[in-house]
């Protein structure tokens, strides 16, 4: 696949976060002046109504001396999601950054130095520390989801909970855009690398177009799949290229002309259909 | 607060957890046959699109070897949230159920046995069952925000809790839907209890619309608070009537009338905007 | 059963965290200077051994670049199941506070005011406090669990999860463990209301003893089980005293005699194993 | 570092995690029948003695309905902590697995499947499998540690959460562990890609070495830091012998011997405290 598809996909997904954080901020956008267990004891509703306007917040049709806290709960975990959306990315780019893959790597001004014990190296440091505070969000959302269930018309449990979390998951969502933010703008793509690591799979990633070829030839598939499944061992242990086994391969080539394997080995093929996503995506939003 | 208003808070709540779980539903109603990679490798978008509309789902816009986990991390978040609001009331109808407070049965029919070693006794167990099974919801809402952050296209790691949290969770919440129902549909509430709980509080939650009055007297916050806090107090402490205490009160009644106060001690009062808040909520379908 | 035996499942259950508490601090008090993958690449384990001592510490007996976060999740989750056990006191004291049952109250010194909106009203809020923190105690172990998993010889993903959550827990378990301590320093007990609740029952506490009495008249379970539910059930139902409806249902004094059913109904009888209960855990620490 | 100490390090944790376990399930080793409020109201603590014996049980010193859940918890948490250390070396086998490392293998046998879509894959299914089930056992953790905090002398809502999490738990346990076993039995290491590996960083983890080598020449640190970066980033760029580089390096050379720094470039040197360390934990049986 391409890097342009592996971004749409998270485009995609970071739709849907934005979409659920719309929707879970709308739900904490209300609140209520209607007294201590929510009957307007003291205050008359539109008193309530012209007071949270000026907030720009709409009244809760039904309150008790608090708004329900299934509206934070939701929230909070819509805040979770985003994270691990976030964690799923920085550990993508994590993998990206490994030594043996090293198809990308953090932005690293000249002279900046790298770990402290090792000069050389550089740290996917700020795609670790965002897969750290993943858990953070994360647990935080635990508690909120807790702090659904109170006694009656309210108990004070919730408060302090809130005064940790209310500000922790907010802050943290705003550094882990941020940081993000800063990580994507920098990040350094190493084609060189992305083709000797395409490259060093010996072309197996074919073996699955030769196993659908050779059954469109009404092979058995157990047949097929032994057929395939030779060459693709044998480049992979001998480190040498499925291509040039499978046209050395009588049992193949037997079966399948050479200007049909040709065609099968067009890595082109592969994402002939790549546009057309990246449409959907990127023109149309889909989410 | 009166139980209609009680009632009129959860269901406004539940309102908004079948609106998130419809969301949620929604965002899980796609699929996906874009081959090992996403890139349709060997079927085309229009295959993907007929086979899934056979099933009533729509293709993913952008998808990788899986339709990706924050898709069914927002299902069971959704199913914990709903859980969370099961909880909430369940907790309440234990509340209400205590021997000391008593306000409320779970059904228990003629010749039925309560608890094995306490004959008498009616126990809530169906309201404790749903806060234990809330617990589970929601600890499997906790492991679906876990498999979003798979390895690249996919790795396989989210399959084995799935095959557990997916129907665990779904049947759960069906199973707890039911249950509440039943119990929402046997309980028996005990007007004579209420009444005798309202009265226990020595007519106290008089108290804040003393307090008010006083200061409309334009006596200053700490000495109206003063005069209030000392006959609550001794309601309290000696079991009286906080009506009779403070009509024998002079430093009360020398700053508010009799009539004053015969209007101030109106449990009415308190229910005045009640039919306005079940508009907003039943008829206006508030949220 | 008494306050006694109550204090004395608390005072149980703290000792048995104390040992679990004991244990995990033993765990973390371990260092490593062996360097960036724990082969002690520029200092001899002799070095480490001696600067670790001076620190109080024990040499990890195999690091890798960090000493492994197992010890660190035992640590979190030690004190997670403390928070717990905070919880369940600081439950019971909300339930014993409650305006229907009252059997105690968190200190209130003469002229300290109440809620805002109620003067009169004492809540709980230290004991909801500490129902609240213990939330966030238990949602931290969860991320300090997550943290175990490291790549390799360490990434610093843990990193940015601990300089928040190690003086989050530690310091809200100072905070916790103090707060609880001076609500118990302060702690009211009602002996009124104690035994007005205990008579409220009318008596039914006695069921289960005059239930095994009549099975030793060997009379089958079932037929017993209708004998005592009879009287039990009007006991309830009628607001009278268990004991007085008993000596007065011929189907049960036909069986027993009177003077057996005296010691039946005899309090005393509860408690008979109370002392040998307190030794257990007081005089001999049992846990 | 050698795979023989990655090894050490997990045979120590589990050693630690045995430990734990063991704890954690002396602590549930004890049961009791001493009635419904924990006063032996109709058997004697000999009679709860003596069948506890016959269980191979002790009797709780002090009980309620129930013996308190702070001890189930401490055991569910220790399975989530085995868990934890399971994730950490299945994560490790995971990345030992991928296409760019493969210095490790799950055992294939001859005429086995690879993935269905890619034959000549080898995915690492079973350390996949143990990453996700580690996440359902830290997930019940969480449940256990919310049903400590029970009403009073016990309510019944933790009951249907163990009815699930006490088989799951304990028979995922089982399972982890005997894939576990099974994956390490058959685990098969690649000599040829770890050297290949090793190789690949260019011989850059001898600049801490010459760093340190360059300190002790009283060359300042800024300067020192500087001096070993500029062959080092070089190598890795150029993707040349850092070792090479050096000895190309008039600036280092000057400052440091030709046998000094065929001295520094020993890898042996790096391994010369890995008896020492094998020995703390294998025959001391360090933790």
């Amino acid at each position: 696949m391409s890097y342009g598809l592996k971004m749409a996909s998270f485009h995609a997904e970071f739709s849907r976060h934005k979409q659920r954080f719309d929707n879970a901020l709308e739900g904490i956008r209300v609140g209520k002046i209607s007294g201590a267990v929510g009957t307007y004891a003291h205050l008359s509703p539109e008193v309530e109504r012209d007071a949270l306007h000026m907030l720009g917040l709409e009244p809760d049709p039904v309150s008790t001396q608090i708004v329900q806290r299934d509206r934070h709960a939701e929230y909070f975990t819509a805040l979770a999601l985003v994270a691990g959306g976030i964690e799923r990315l920085a550990l993508e780019l994590r993998h990206l950054q490994r030594t043996e893959v090293r198809e990308a790597e953090e932005g690293f001004s000249k002279g900046q130095k790298g770990s402290s014990a090792m000069p050389h190296k550089k740290n996917p440091i700020s795609a670790e520390n965002l897969c750290g505070l993943a858990r953070l969000v994360r647990s935080n959302a635990l508690s909120a989801m807790e702090n659904m269930a109170l006694w009656h018309e309210r108990d004070i449990s919730h408060s302090s909970v809130e005064r940790v979390i209310m500000p922790d998951s907010t802050i943290l969502m705003d550094y882990m855009l941020n940081r993000l933010n800063s990580i994507l703008t920098k990040l350094r793509l190493i084609p060189e690398n992305i083709d000797r690591n395409l490259e060093a799979s010996h072309g197996l990633y074919f073996s699955q177009r030769l196993l659908l070829a050779l059954l469109e030839k009404e092979i058995p598939r157990q047949k097929a799949y032994e057929l395939v499944q030779e060459p693709a061992l044998r480049a992979w242990e001998e480190g040498r290229s499925f291509r040039d086994l499978v046209l050395e391969d009588e049992a193949i080539t037997s079966r399948i002309s050479r200007s049909e394997l040709d065609e099968l080995f067009d890595p082109g093929y592969y994402l002939r259909y790549e546009q057309e996503i990246l449409d959907r995506v990127f023109t149309k939003d889909g989410k």
